[in-house]
């Protein structure tokens, strides 16, 4: 089965698939960084059933994030840090955001080329980027749900209540509070980065950091994700993977080398 | 059989094993990157035998490299270039060369750290960072060899011919051209970096450029490897891996997980 909605109702439906026999494929965020049970209920129907539950294309689409992160540990390294950019709408946007203009107009323009979702609140909350930190965290065998992540939103209390189109009509209340934050980071020869990061103790965070001008993450090209692993073998230099991180193209991608990994474990000559 | 000596005439035997049903997984550069009538007997081999040749820790040690290059083509990506630091050794150098001091007394002090090769030559040659070039290509089809990539060693003709001894006391004799090559660079605000490339049309080459001080591979931190591809789907902005690309703990990691997946691909449970 292979589920490309984002649909808690279809996640709920993995555990008998999983138990039946048949394997699941998923880009589906909700899925994975839905309720700890239903992520228990999975993983004990995996087991009943011999059945696999892959969805590379959750962090990253494309990207070899999920893979790289089960050869580590499968090979024995221990996960020390998982530090990464996971929005390439808020890559953007900090990329861009130099105070030449207010960030209520890069908000605008962002939307305006498709980068955001119709209501750029579900980016600016951040908690995308914390359900894609939950699921590289569950990878690594780590317990944690969305609610014990610190997630630092970017949208005001009071624009939060209202519906979509006031919300664009008051989007330049974002501006002072933003202005003050960039000068403060730019006062320390920083950058900002709005960045999501999972410690060994299971500590996870997903907050607008100013970051060096020589950091890794200061560099990124346009809306690319990147995410970096320490770990015990990866301890003073991380392991690296960067690029762009959606699009359906480099979505679908990362759904087919799941598909096709599926199908080379059941046999298959490729 | 895993083959982790350096050898060729063990190389020689693959095509026999794979034949006779016996899969082969290896770190060694030379087997890979030998002749190209011996990896046509091996594709055949494969064939013949329905057996498997793995080699992830051939280019960047442990980092997802080839698993990542057969992902994108497996998934019907095309590639159009792929490009990257491919020795720390050399990373290491050019990170510190800053004209602050000599290139011999780096060098020098890379040995006495073991980050080159007894021989330096055996770096500053470029021809292992050849080889690894000639690996990917084959990987992605293209019928590459040795003779074939454009190499620019740093040894000069001179220094080329006499034993290690002789070698290292005529060290300095690399300073002033080195100097020269920095000097330019910098008069053009760029920095050098021992870059491998190649191209979609085949063209392939190992030299060192000067590079704009905000390109990717400018910021590596130390020993890093880099390697960056450029696909039609990852066309604007390149898909890279990053991290480091050496050393016997990362190596057999590399192993080990094509042992894994081999296993995997055998049916076994993980």
């Amino acid at each position: 089965m292979i589920d490309c909605s984002a649909s808690d109702a279809v996640a709920d439906r993995y555990a008998g698939w999983l138990a039946a026999g048949i394997h699941v494929i998923t880009p589906n965020k909700h899925a994975l960084a839905g309720p700890w049970a239903r992520r228990e209920a999975i993983t004990a129907a995996q087991r009943a059933g011999g059945t696999r539950l892959r969805h590379e294309a959750t962090v990253g689409a494309g990207l070899p994030v999920i893979q790289t992160l089960r050869d580590l540990l499968d090979t024995g390294d221990e996960l020390i840090a998982v530090e990464g950019i996971l929005s390439g709408t808020l890559a953007w946007l900090f990329n861009r955001y130099d105070g030449s203009q207010p960030f209520s107009a890069l908000v605008r323009e962002a939307r305006a080329l498709g980068y955001t979702e119709p209501d750029p609140r579900e980016d600016l909350s951040g908690m995308d980027v914390a359900r894609k930190l939950v699921i590289l965290a569950r990878e690594a065998g780590i317990a944690l749900s969305l609610e014990d992540v610190r997630v630092e939103g970017l949208v005001p209390p009071a624009l939060q209540g209202m519906d979509r189109e006031a919300f664009l009509a008051a989007l330049d209340q974002l501006d002072a509070p933003m202005a003050q934050r960039l000068q403060q980071a730019r006062a320390a020869n920083k950058v900002l980065r709005y960045v999501a990061r999972l410690g060994h103790d299971g500590g996870a965070s997903v907050s607008l950091l100013p970051l060096p001008a020589d950091h890794a993450f200061a560099h990124l090209r346009l809306t690319d994700n990147i995410v970096q692993f320490t770990t015990r073998r990866y301890r003073d230099n991380p392991l690296i993977v960067q690029g762009p991180g959606a699009g359906p193209e480099v979505t679908a991608a990362g759904v087919f080398s799941d598909l096709l990994r599926l199908a080379a474990s059941l046999g298959a000559r490729l």
